[in-house]
């Protein structure tokens, strides 16, 4: 079938195309040029490729899927729609870690202080969190004072002098992306490897970075459901740092229970900053070490993850990864006397033990990570739309983790609650989050495959 | 993969639904219920479907298809989204005919006193041309006089006084439908089955007929280039008129070369009232007869295809026929002296015979309906938009036909043109379209399948 139809020609630089054209070959099962690429986002950006024009082409794409190159194509060219940060007066090798979100997931805050202290330079932009997965601007802003919002003037010079420098992404980096995002979200075309990869990449490529290390996080409190959804999502940000010359490396880690005993704001800037004393719960901490140590392999200040592992502990231990982070907070405006003192930070009014019927036995099988991620909701925690604020204050502490024994009325985790109708709510949903088996379940390992 | 995503519900009457839900449904293969249907179709109508929504979902649907019944109801939904006109009080049974369109297509010109004369009631609410197609709107227009576009009273009242009426669509037809055409033309999402059947059968459905027969044309100039895909749609269309309770057939017709020996407006008209005086070219007549019987056949007035062909044949030749069409021009304002004196329609200012090469021999085994279209719109008489005038005057007559015999010289076509230059970009076309033989080529049927 070709019908006839009118047609009014966009003039670009040395070639003409209309935006039906690249609907059609990419609907047809055909591969976009570079060319047709850029005509795309610079459209998208420009107006001149309208918005149902922008969505039917994203559909296609989720149906006709992209390779690597359109992807890497893709990736750049959203990059460009934006401001690009330039980091190659800052000396050393920037190294930057992202993840695809999960619940209690604080990994950052200890990550990057610790890489910092072990000579990687960490330019790390961060986003707020969106409905059941937190995010670190928000974490960060629960320490009074602490500047989440930084110019790029005063992002490059905190990075120059700490070694590690946080802020919250600006509307002028990847503004395509923030616009097919949007369009995404209300159209269906969210599923979709190199949608989600280039949305991700374009990002965190415009931050300046050198080397890129990901945490590609799957189970029921991840974006990814399965592992191989997870894998096939790291392979391909790979193969787009392959094409792009940014070296990635990505590691599959499980989220179906929070990672660590803490999820909320102010429970797990508490968590974090234990990580650093050296008492992180182990599941927090192997990721923690494994990301990072990947960071300082890429880094090159570290040859192997044996090498890495030994300077990562040595400096929890000695007490400088801690007094990084303590550079940090005053660097960026807040207020380091939080390291001695947690009841500086936001405090909730009333602890709420959550316990164990009084006949329970046998051991935890299943602590929900979705369900965990609602509870913080339901206290008022959590953010429905990009719009709304957080109650930094409210959280879960002390959770339980999966193959802990049981005894009667055991504490499961303590709510930080600032009201009791919320309280209960949340109660409920942990109630449903958290099962218990006769026997012992298989543990599975946090951290599992390397992509690289 | 399920993202957590900011959602704002739709309410309509005993369900919420969200648009991104509906679209994800369909993206997924699922089948949509009635009532998401009309929602759709509703909120496109009212807004609360943004575009982007729109063209995401017919993506979709170009991607997964839709079931009959799905089919049936968007048709029915995208009927009723404007003005349905209701026909009840005209006594007998009302049948319409609609063509995909072609190259040379004036059947409806003949097909409407002709069917109208033998007891069918016709109201027929027709298109314009657009590109190489032409329309039957413009052909009548070009009678001084003809007024096309009545008011619904006044086409009831020349329907049930003369039998037959003939009105352009209003846009109070199936508002829906104009939308969903205008962003399918520019998103890439003509291309599909389903769309196209509730496309066309909302407006018909729309006119107040009780049953209707498709002409599905295929070939060089068609909508539809091979006769599976024109078997597609003819079977999805008749398969809505089951579900709908409208009787429908369809003839599967050939549109290789033009139908008869005139393309345009003022040489069609002329074409057409030769047709009526029983001067009609073999191919045309053939086409018309088909058409008509079945639409005889529907409307209760014939038993069969041989009842039906003999009272065709006794209208046209007793000279009824023909008086139907003058009774016709009368009632809606045309100048009936026409049909005596071609003269009284547009003239063009220079005839220009195509002739033959002088060592020319053989057979004409090619007359390409596509390029003849083309030569049409390089004289003027085509639109490439529908705000677009067309000259009534140009176009081709003397056209031959492929089978004939050819001779040194001989006469291809005469071009009635208004413009010289344009006179020879024409004249390239059609020297294009022809192509010669050495032996005589094989005949293939004009009217084939019958689908019911």
């Amino acid at each position: 079938m070709s019908p006839s139809r009118t047609r009014r020609p966009i003039i670009t630089k040395a070639e003409y195309f209309f935006p039906q054209d690249i609907i059609i070959k990419k609907r047809d099962g055909g591969a976009l040029t570079k060319e047709e690429i850029e005509f795309f986002i610079r459209g998208a950006t420009d107006g001149t490729f309208a918005d149902y024009q922008i969505s039917a082409l994203l559909m296609a794409i989720v149906w006709r899927g992209m390779s690597a190159q359109e992807t890497a194509w893709l990736t750049d060219a959203m990059m460009r729609s934006g401001e690009v940060i330039d980091l190659s007066d800052v000396p050393g090798i920037k190294v930057d870690k992202h993840s695809t979100g999960g619940v209690g997931d604080k990994v950052s805050l200890v990550l990057a202080p610790l890489a910092a202290v072990c000579g990687v330079k960490v330019p790390m932009m961060s986003g707020r969190g969106l409905g059941h997965t937190g995010g670190t601007v928000d974490k960060l802003e629960g320490i009074p004072g602490f500047k989440m919002q930084l110019s790029v003037p005063e992002f490059r010079q905190i990075l120059q002098k700490i070694g590690a420098a946080m802020t919250s992404q600006t509307p002028k980096v990847a503004p395509a992306d923030r616009k097919l995002y949007a369009m995404r979200d209300v159209t269906g075309t969210v599923e979709s490897i190199p949608l989600i990869c280039a949305s991700i990449m374009s990002k965190k490529l415009a931050e300046g970075v050198d080397a890129l290390v990901l945490d590609v996080k799957f189970g029921k409190g991840a974006f990814m459901k399965t592992k191989e959804d997870a894998r096939e999502l790291a392979q391909t940000m790979v193969a787009i740092g392959k094409v792009s010359g940014k070296p990635i490396r990505a590691l599959l880690t499980a989220m179906n229970q929070p990672l660590g005993h803490a999820a909320g704001h102010t429970t797990e800037v508490i968590e974090s900053i234990e990580c650093l004393k050296g008492r992180g719960p182990a599941d927090l901490m192997a990721v923690t070490y494994a990301l990072t140590s990947h960071m300082l392999i890429l880094g090159g200040v570290a040859n192997d993850e044996a090498e890495a592992r030994q300077k990562m502990e040595a400096a929890i231990e000695d007490g400088s990864a801690l007094q990084k982070f303590r550079d940090m907070c005053v660097a960026q405006g807040g207020d380091p006397r939080v390291i001695d003192d947690y009841g500086l930070l936001p405090t909730a009014k009333t602890l709420l033990e959550v316990k164990a019927p009084t006949d329970a036995k046998g051991f935890i099988c299943e602590v929900d990570a979705l369900k965990c991620g609602q509870a913080i909701m339901a206290l008022g925690g959590g953010r429905v739309s990009l719009t709304d604020t957080v109650d930094h204050a409210v959280g879960i502490a002390d959770l339980v983790k999966i193959g802990e024994p049981v005894t009667p009325n055991m504490r499961l985790c303590t709510l930080h609650i600032n009201d009791d109708v919320n309280g209960s709510r949340a109660e409920r949903l942990i109630r449903e989050a958290i099962k218990f088996a006769s026997t012992a379940p298989t543990q599975e390992s946090v951290v599992q495959d390397l992509i690289q």
